[in-house]
């Protein structure tokens, strides 16, 4: 049995809990949740039960580290002030798992001080485990397979991928081969994916490469480079002028008077039969890891994406000619999925079967 | 600490024996191998060095046995007889890892015994582990992602893929919509792929469909299907006068005499934009599993595939537009590497770091 308590209960935190309630697994019991606002401890078999009106993550991670058994505590929120608590949580003893991208792709020292924290034997012997396979394309098999290769001794040469769902369905629409039809304007497919919520309220969160660049961030550092957003080279695709614009509003609002900007790079690609995708690559030697708007060939799987999934590649020694992952790399399910998968390995670790 | 016995140093064998001297892992320690002929077991720490000029496969499970860590036997070879004493070695406590897929995919009842036997405590309470990553696609996380979905309670509903390396070479190559030039006769194409060693000596034994039916049924199983090379529709794309000509020199020198046979199936699937690819389906619910020729159109991820590339399509209730796997699936490297791989999940969750 391993016991966990979920930081965070929204889309991804509520998808979770209802995903382990329909598997019924014996082996992972939720004893506690909260959110910013609400807290509740609720294992009888060790403690009393417990609810606060009031969040109090001190309470909530020493309760945690008094469970008999092996404990997890899942952060389900996307919060820079939770992330920087891990140390401490895994200091004592208890695992983490998350889908928060704050703690591995921010500040080096934390990212360093989270995996010396990890390294230290907990109880009965056993390392408390920090691990974050929905970081990156969610529930997709990216990082399990990367720490994979790193294990084996496998030389990974570069990790190059499609990252963000949003721009991968900003760029699979906006820029095909295989279309009868002529390109639709960029802000028109823009104004399209916000309107059926595939970007952020602001699109230029999505487009300012900051997400994928935290992606990059995350798949250096577990191949052993010590990559930081401060340092990476990010593309900005929002035009120049359009980056100081004051809202959201103005931003949609302005944004056709720059398609022809995006209508000629696309043609520039098309005339080479290439298209336009948005990627983040992981160069392990050249030191040209970052976020860039680059052309590829038609016969390049990732000419081929469609709708809004991720696509990664890792090209290593083993694999000349690329492993590559590819599917939903957002929503809910597969985010929860990830997160899951994460809590039973941890506890076929705990418990050896 | 976990110990392990080799049986059969053939290509991946050996390979496997290279990449643990390259990382010098700490926790894996090779005390014993043994090929048809020869054996050694040498582990000094806890019983004498022995060699024997012959192999003896019962003192050498024995040995594994007596050791005081958890141990773990390889079979990296392709024998039935081999697989048929996995059933004895789990019962002694004795995990099993192998890339052969006889003991997957042969009787049922076999099957069953393995899981079985994998289900008992061992040693300190740790249950044996069965890890064969490697029969499906080698090193390609495919059975580790596939184990994943199933535990997490997703819905599998289908799996789709082109398993075998050699069959992907011959129709990507037979049938490409982005060739500017016409296609090469189908007879011509096998015979360059015999020529640089991508088929087996017989080119039917590729052709004939039963080595992806074979990792049909592992998948099938996995996924929790009872099924068996017996009951699948397996497509032999040898044509029927073919499939009793004595010799594999026959054979090929009958082969262009069907080139035209061939021919018209790809200009039948051109006409309609599409390609032909042999592959191997598990059908959950409609009962369809098996190895068949399928068109595919060209914006389909199957189509534009390159090599000898082996890709694989888990289409599920999380991933209703399928989760993607695609790499090389065949050469000692990456089989040695998923072999690997297995042995570092089964250190860790016996050691718990
Ligand atoms: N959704 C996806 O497709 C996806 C994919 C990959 C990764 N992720 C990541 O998964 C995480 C969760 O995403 P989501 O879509 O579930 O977000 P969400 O719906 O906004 O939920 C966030 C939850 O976190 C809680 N929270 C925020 N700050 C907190 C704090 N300091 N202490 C306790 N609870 C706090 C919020 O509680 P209140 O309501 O009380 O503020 C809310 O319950 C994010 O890191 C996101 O980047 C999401
Ligand atoms: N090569 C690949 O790309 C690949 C990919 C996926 C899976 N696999 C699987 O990996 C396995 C090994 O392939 P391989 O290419 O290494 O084959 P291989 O080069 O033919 O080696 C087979 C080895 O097994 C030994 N052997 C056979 N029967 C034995 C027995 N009863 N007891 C002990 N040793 C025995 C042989 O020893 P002797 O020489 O003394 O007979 C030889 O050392 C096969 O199951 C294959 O299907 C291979």
């Amino acid at each position: 049995m391993v016991n966990i308590g979920i930081v965070g209960i929204g889309l991804v935190g509520a998808e979770l809990v209802a995903q382990l309630k329909a598997t019924s697994n014996k082996h992972l019991k939720v004893v506690a949740m909260t959110t910013s606002k609400k807290m509740v401890l609720s294992d009888t078999s060790y403690a009393p039960l417990t609810y606060a009106n009031a969040q109090d993550l001190d309470a909530f991670a020493a309760y945690l580290a008094k469970s008999p058994e092996h404990a997890v505590i899942v952060d389900c929120t996307a919060s820079d002030a939770v992330a920087k608590l891990y140390p401490s949580w895994l200091q004592s003893g208890v695992s983490v798992v998350t889908p928060n991208k704050k703690g591995f792709s921010g500040d080096l020292s934390l990212y360093r001080a989270i995996q010396a924290s990890a390294a230290n034997l907990g109880k009965g012997g056993k390392t408390p485990l920090a691990f974050h396979e929905s970081t990156v394309g969610a529930g997709l098999p990216v990082l399990s397979t990367l720490a994979d290769l790193v294990k084996t001794g496998d030389k990974v040469i570069s990790i190059e991928g499609i990252f963000s769902g949003t721009l991968s369905y900003l760029f699979n629409n906006f820029s095909s081969l295989s279309s009868t039809t002529a390109a639709r304007p960029f802000s028109e497919i823009v104004k399209v994916a916000k309107e059926l919520g595939y970007t952020e309220p602001d699109p230029r969160d999505d487009l300012n490469g900051m997400d994928v660049a935290r992606k990059v961030t995350i798949c250096g550092r577990l191949a052993g480079l010590d990559l930081d957003l401060s340092t990476l080279e990010i593309q900005n695709i929002v035009p120049e002028p359009l980056q100081k614009v004051a809202t959201a509003e103005e931003f949609m609002a302005q944004l056709p008077n720059f398609d022809g900007h995006f209508q000629k790079l696309n043609e520039e690609a098309k005339k080479e039969n290439q298209v336009l995708r948005c990627v983040g690559l992981v160069d392990m030697k050249g030191g040209k890891s970052g976020v860039k708007l680059i052309k590829y060939p038609a016969s390049h799987p990732f000419a081929s994406l469609q709708g809004s999934d991720n696509i990664i590649k890792f090209t290593t020694e083993y694999f000349p000619n690329g492993l590559i992952i590819q599917g939903a790399g957002a929503g809910a399910a597969v985010t929860a999925y990830g997160i899951f998968s994460d809590l039973l390995k941890i506890q076929e670790r705990v418990e050896g079967y």
